[in-house]
């Protein structure tokens, strides 16, 4: 789909250095994923050219009530969207492309992905922007593509999703290496390397900026290999020949659904994929090639019940304990299709992520319930992560042998160890920055400085046609979660005459219907205030809101430790409507 | 404290079974702490008499919104209150103590614990129902108490609290052996080891029923000994010699602060406690003889600035992340007198409880963000757990060999899991028994059956001055904080005339002020409902409140897919209340 004049085989570039160099400064920009795990986004900026990599979502946390998910905020690339020259992508994640249906109704450029990046995004853009139809630019490792000032070479790299990048950017101050998500997996499932000679030969020529995935920071030694798994699906396959064996994994771990499909194949079982994220994925990759799987083993979903169990494994969503999961519907005894039992045993392929422990956990209790078997995440060799170990950053930085050091894509304990990490690798103490969402590097071939900010941060989705959710909704969301509110509403006279008794209600807090007590003592103190206020509460009823406020607070004081949020509704009846008609 | 005559030291009873063996069932009720960890309870019965074994509560998990902590539902002892011969306690942790305030309100009986757990549950009292004076018994490790058909003998086991006890309960039908929450640890600080010894001497004499900590049953092998963690303080103290060290822990594990303060005094520093919780424990623990401190090397909180960074240790709450704990504090920066920075080093002595994961991690990230060096939970030799892991677990039934077997303390899998363990060991499967709260179990020397049920469950408590709180209110707070609130008041003449506009408020959703479409478009089908209704809607409130929600509803539809609780406020003003005075 890229236009051949921009696209390149890699090694037959000419030097790009122009004699502009000493001018001109770099900006590196990261707008995500920076002191967090998702929305991942930077931006490269030279003279009036800008860079964007990734553009991703993060899912919300425990605090977030209500929210569907958190997109970043580009603000700064709207306002300078017509000098955006394209938006590559590292990989079909998530974190690092759901982004991208909100952003591009804000800002557009060309894709740049991979087949299979490009795909997943074609997927996210028909379910949240179908009206949108984005300028995809497909190319594969080894490419190169020409952006302005910038030239983005494509690396290969293993991650838990096939057909990830990491990218070398050559600019006319130098060249910013950025690692993507990648772990050094030495035997892949689909062969295909992390580059080491590419990311070698980038150390070799001078890498003036790294970035680094800093996810794994915390975990000594090197991450094990994907294939490691097969000795554990080989142990289950064989322990439970009579049983039907349900396996819960990442939807886009097409990797780990390879492995099983093989396995499968090797104990003659067929496979049935459950899960609207697994069918979609699957679908996906068997159409693009990158899972191989004979349709004559494949079961539909709703002839499950007819296969002997011990010729059948269900391949599901829910590892993470999501609510509406396959396996989480199974475990209920809600799923529509497939019922657990003593014939079942279910294997857990990954390890919570963290603040999925107790839905996770929950989830192997239930199972548990239904009376099958579970293998679960305390047992070993259950799942291996996609990102690098300590050793295998301690590598990627021996290879590239950074000026100036970044690491991305983690929190901010990560970040300040990774940056330390960089400091025994022989990167100087000085080069190594922990920068924040917003912050703005300028570099030259001998510099780099922080020293300016753009606007950066997370916007919160609850639900998409009212778009995007102020922080004081959730504020509000959060105080009502925690005591409740409580409504009093008085009708008044123009002349501050009550025209019936104060009405109360309540919701989230102690049901007034069931405390007399209180909700009498309520009604006359209020009914004592309104009096008192005469004329004036009529005339100003933010006054007597905020009075009636202090009364209630005062009264409930008495009765509960609870701090309800207090809303009054006051309706002053002017005398000319007596008879409205 | 303890009446001489119910007192006698171990090895002197006689043979207490009477005639009426063959007559006699005995019962097992668990009413709390099984599919769960916390608010561990339950109950022997033996013809009229009940003896009860620890009350205690449980933190809430994060559905529980505005919940400060679930105790037992323990109507079942409340209905035979007066049947209750004793309470046993087994160790003085809030999940084995806690709920007493609660509890000794409703029902009451001698409480017989150690010297320690007995001071911990009168700090418990003082706090939460200073009008009670419990009839506190003191019994010690090696103790016998007759209590009407029960005979009780308490056995000493370590754990990460000091002086917990495990219990033999003779019955006329068979011993009843519990291990209480116990570990193995061969080199405990205190010294004081698990009773190997009088466990076995249990099972040569025959055990009818074991009840067993199932907390770590999915950890294989032996837990490490307390003892483990002073070779990782030690290198903390070396490495960090002119740095403040402040270090976390649980202010309950008193074996772990003992360790502190020998570290600090082999490094001449001087020690600071911080946080409520933990100068109550040290305090009382001091006071007790459990913990010993020299009053020369303890820093006051408000001398702490004044103190050299390398002459200092301070101890302090917060390893588990709880907002208002001493390290979170600090975090924060807002800690009275702690300010942290490159003079500290924080070190966590804990992993994290499971769903705490994401608390700690951010105090983490807090530290770091100060300036200060961290030694958190990825790093090895900063915990140990209290609890015995899997080899441990097979000794105590190796130890015991009961005829039947119940896991308890410990969610649903960790049952199953313990049931099966049971299985390894030689008890029969059908003698192994998976119970849930409330369950009965009823015993004679030959034969269990679970084959009754009573009342159990959590009562949730959300301040204490209105008790208890009712499910559907939690309900309500969890619709509210997912969606938020829609107001609508509408007031109205005996004629089913609008008497003034329709009025709207929002909290925890859109803001109506913001919306002015959405607003106009509400206000028009409003008041088109009340007309359409006319005098019907004023005689029937309830009719015109819920046509009003479906009418509010369709429109909201059109602005969001949110779906906000709808709260209709319909007055009614009565004619001849137009001029009330």
């Amino acid at each position: 789909m890229l236009p051949k004049e921009t696209r390149k085989p890699r090694g037959r570039q000419a030097s790009t250095k122009p004699a502009t160099v000493k001018k001109g400064k770099l900006k590196f920009i990261p707008l995500g994923g920076l002191g967090e795990i998702g929305k991942n986004i930077f931006a490269l900026e030279y003279d009036r050219a800008i860079l964007v990599v990734d553009c991703g979502l993060m899912f919300p946390d425990d605090e977030m009530l209500g929210i569907d998910f958190v997109i970043p905020d580009i603000s700064y690339l709207e306002e300078n969207r017509e000098r955006i020259a394209g938006i590559i992508l590292t990989h079909g994640h998530e974190d690092h492309i759901g982004g991208l249906p909100f952003a591009l109704g804000k800002i557009s450029a060309p894709l740049y992905g991979t087949k299979l990046t490009l795909g997943m995004v074609g997927n996210k853009m028909a379910e949240w922007a179908p009206g949108l139809t984005p300028d995809y630019r497909e190319i594969q490792a080894g490419d190169e593509v020409e952006l302005g000032p910038f030239r983005v070479r494509f690396i290969a790299v293993c991650h838990s999703i096939p057909d990830g990048v990491g990218l070398a950017i050559e600019t006319p101050v130098g060249t910013v290496v950025h690692t993507g998500d990648f772990k050094l997996d030495p035997t892949p499932i689909d062969g295909r390397l992390t580059d080491y000679a590419a990311f070698s030969e980038e150390g070799r020529k001078g890498v003036l900026l790294l970035l680094s995935d800093s996810t794994n920071v915390e975990r000594p030694g090197f991450t094990e290999s994907e294939r490691s798994l097969s000795g554990t699906l080989d142990k289950i396959f064989r322990q439970y020949r009579t049983k039907r064996i349900i396996i819960a994994s990442f939807a886009s771990n097409l990797h780990r659904v390879q492995q099983v499909v093989d396995t499968a194949a090797r104990f003659n079982r067929k496979v049935a994929f459950v899960g609207r994220s697994m069918l979609k994925n699957v679908e996906l990759a068997r159409s693009l090639g990158y899972l191989h799987v004979d349709d004559s083993v494949v079961v539909d979903v709703e002839q499950i019940p007819s296969v002997q169990p011990g010729s059948l494994v269900v391949m599901t969503t829910g590892s993470q304990g999501e609510p509406f999961s396959g396996l989480v519907l199974m475990s209920r005894g809600e799923h529509r299709v497939i019922s657990l039992g003593e014939k079942d045993v279910v294997a857990i392929f990954a390890t919570p992520v963290p603040g999925n422990e107790k839905l996770v956990s929950g989830t192997v209790d239930r199972l548990f319930a239904c009376g099958c078997d579970v293998v679960y995440e305390k047992e070993q060799g259950i799942h291996v992560s996609g990102h690098a170990a300590r050793d295998e950053l301690k590598l990627i930085l021996n290879m590239t042998r950074p000026k100036f050091f970044v690491p991305v894509h983690g929190e901010y304990r990560h970040l300040v160890r990774h940056a330390r990490l960089a400091g025994e690798t022989g990167v100087a103490p000085k080069n190594a920055f922990v920068m924040r969402n917003g912050d703005v590097m300028v570099l030259d071939a001998d510099r780099a400085v922080v020293k300016d900010r753009v606007q950066a941060g997370g916007i919160m989705v609850d639900g998409l046609a009212l778009g995007e959710l102020q922080g004081s909704i959730l504020k509000e969301r959060r105080e009502l979660s925690e005591e409740g509110i409580v409504l009093v509403s008085v009708v008044m006279s123009e002349e501050g005459e009550l025209m019936c008794d104060p009405s109360f209600d309540s919701r989230g807090f102690l049901h007034l219907d069931d405390a007399a007590t209180l909700r009498g003592e309520l009604a006359t103190s209020v009914e004592k205030l309104v009096k008192s206020l005469g004329r004036r509460g009529a005339a100003d009823p933010e006054l007597l809101k905020s009075k009636i406020r202090g009364r209630v607070r005062d009264s409930l004081r008495r009765f509960s430790p609870g701090k309800p949020a207090i809303v009054p509704i006051v309706t002053v009846v002017e005398s000319r409507r007596g008879g409205r008609s």
